[in-house]
């Protein structure tokens, strides 16, 4: 197992990531890391060299570089240096903390999609709150719009992924729509629900609203780029705004308030584990020919290495290559 | 002044309705209320008769009622004659907490568009956290899609609103959109963000992502109306979900928990208040010939006064005419 890792991606980088490769290693000790990027940067964080190998360049991509003109032009950024090494065989799965879009573009030209596969999705496991569970959702933006055959395609593969990386038998998949009724939403909702509905592959449960989304009402959840894009960032936007002002009215109460959150510390940072999104790993690029996970840029090493273990179950369960299996076999129907 | 209310609609009607006529009243001398429903039950709750007119009906439509239907086949269905008054002239706006898609349909059949506005839009004011402030979105779930050309009328419309009622004199108006380039998007907000560029009637700010938005980046936002539904729902979703978790964890913190939450009340009532929506009012359905405003189906007397004051505002200000007279010019060009 080898995982192509984008040292240099990510505003911690990459010592965050270093530093996460090197609580993964402990961990697993199957895996072989290709870390691509400066190797005097990279090297001060490296405690144990066994299964390291670097791969030096001094290029990479920034978090404000236009995604596919960086991808084109910075032929040995460290972010395009491990994409090639996917595409040519020399690694199984690219791991980045760095531009989403460029991973993106990364991932669509150099990795290429599965036969069959026409708009890869991104795919993120997010936690339910006051309960047990998650549920993974895509597209989170990868497109800015999607036909209906796409949804449909996005639920076998949030299915297949549920089954495999989070060994679920029977994943509930659901659609996001603008009411819970069967005739509900735009043209291509409306046409989705039909396609999911007609898919042997799949168990549809119907359609959900975002505002059920947090209460564990599906195991996978089918969007389209733009609105999947849309309730991801309200979610994290508003779940910052209001731990921020929980913490603004904290402070604000003076003594009270010191002592008010001493006995609830527990309490609070319970809460705060609750809406954790880095505790399931990163966000897949899903139904490309090889794992491409992408973690925040502000991430930690616990982060990374959560992202790792992430990416060997999706190597070890051998998830994209049954898709490539399932794919081939709808396109030879 | 006349406001036709729907004493019917909601959970808690007619109690809750009646009991916000009442505060309202004592507010404003100069609107009259013309309530429909069932006599009997609304008398109960009339401390004060000045300024009230009851109009008896048996008729009301349920929140479980197929819209459109509703309110074609229950011709005296209480909401549905508050909406007849307001076309026949009775009435200057209606009021309802009962089903928001037959009232949707009951402001579009009965009230009407106005004339050179294709789709009115549901739109919210709604609360920025953490600092003063505000701001409008629409299209909140009106309608299931939307042309470019839908979304630069809401920018205007929007625009208005915040002239008129909420006394801004330059509102900012920003496109909900997947980043915050300039040429970012699908097909339908790229060309919409040129015709609002385009639009001289406002002041049009660019791109906004909805993490962004509880943060006061606008005062106007601009969406279609499946993406508004689906981001009004995650951000109402994850508060509830915050909100409820952080109460349970006090709970499940014992003494030491009832004990903090003693000395945090003052800061957590104050982040209630910050996050409480219907303090700016109701949902109205703008474009249409009259105000038409709706609030939540729980919603108590405070929140039905609340309302009331708003619509006291948009027919004080005459915000509705001045959109008349615009569009027309718009026409007429």
């Amino acid at each position: 197992m080898k995982i192509a890792v984008d040292a240099m991606g990510g505003d911690n980088a990459p010592q965050a990531i270093v530093e996460g490769v090197m609580l993964a290693k402990k961990e697993f000790s199957d895996i072989e890391f290709l870390l691509y990027g400066k190797e005097a940067e990279i090297r001060k964080y490296i405690t144990d060299e066994k299964n390291i190998t670097i791969i030096h360049t001094d290029e990479k991509i920034n978090s404000d570089d236009e995604p596919v003109k960086a991808i084109r032009r910075k032929k040995q950024a460290s972010m395009v240096l491990a994409a090639q090494a996917v595409k040519s065989g020399e690694a199984d799965a690219i791991f980045s903390a760095g531009n989403t879009g460029a991973l993106l573009a990364a991932g669509l030209f150099i990795v290429g999609r599965i036969k069959g596969i026409e708009r890869p999705g991104l795919m993120s496991t997010m936690p339910v709150i006051g309960q047990e569970g998650a549920f993974d959702m895509l597209d989170l933006g990868a497109n800015a719009e999607n036909k209906a055959e796409h949804l449909l395609q996005y639920g076998i593969l949030g299915s297949f992924y549920a089954q495999n990386v989070r060994n679920i038998s029977k994943p509930r998949v659901a659609l996001l729509n603008n009411g819970t009724e069967d005739t509900k939403g735009s043209e291509v909702t409306k046409k989705a629900f039909e396609l999911l509905s007609n898919e042997p592959a799949i168990h549809f449960v119907g359609n959900v609203e975002a505002r059920e989304l947090l209460n564990g009402v599906a195991d996978v959840v089918v969007t389209d780029g733009f609105t999947g894009n849309a309730v991801l960032k309200s979610i994290e936007g508003t779940a910052m705004n209001i731990m921020s002002l929980l913490k603004q009215a904290i402070l604000g109460a003076g003594v009270k308030g010191k002592l008010g959150a001493l006995l609830l510390k527990d309490a609070l940072s319970g809460l705060k584990d609750e809406m954790d999104y880095a505790k399931y790993g990163g966000a897949v690029l899903f139904g490309l020919k090889a794992p491409v996970v992408k973690t925040h840029g502000s991430t930690g090493p616990e982060a990374v290495a959560t992202t790792i273990r992430q990416i060997h179950t999706m190597l070890a369960t051998d998830v994209v290559g049954k898709l490539v299996q399932q794919f081939e076999e709808k396109v030879s129907e």
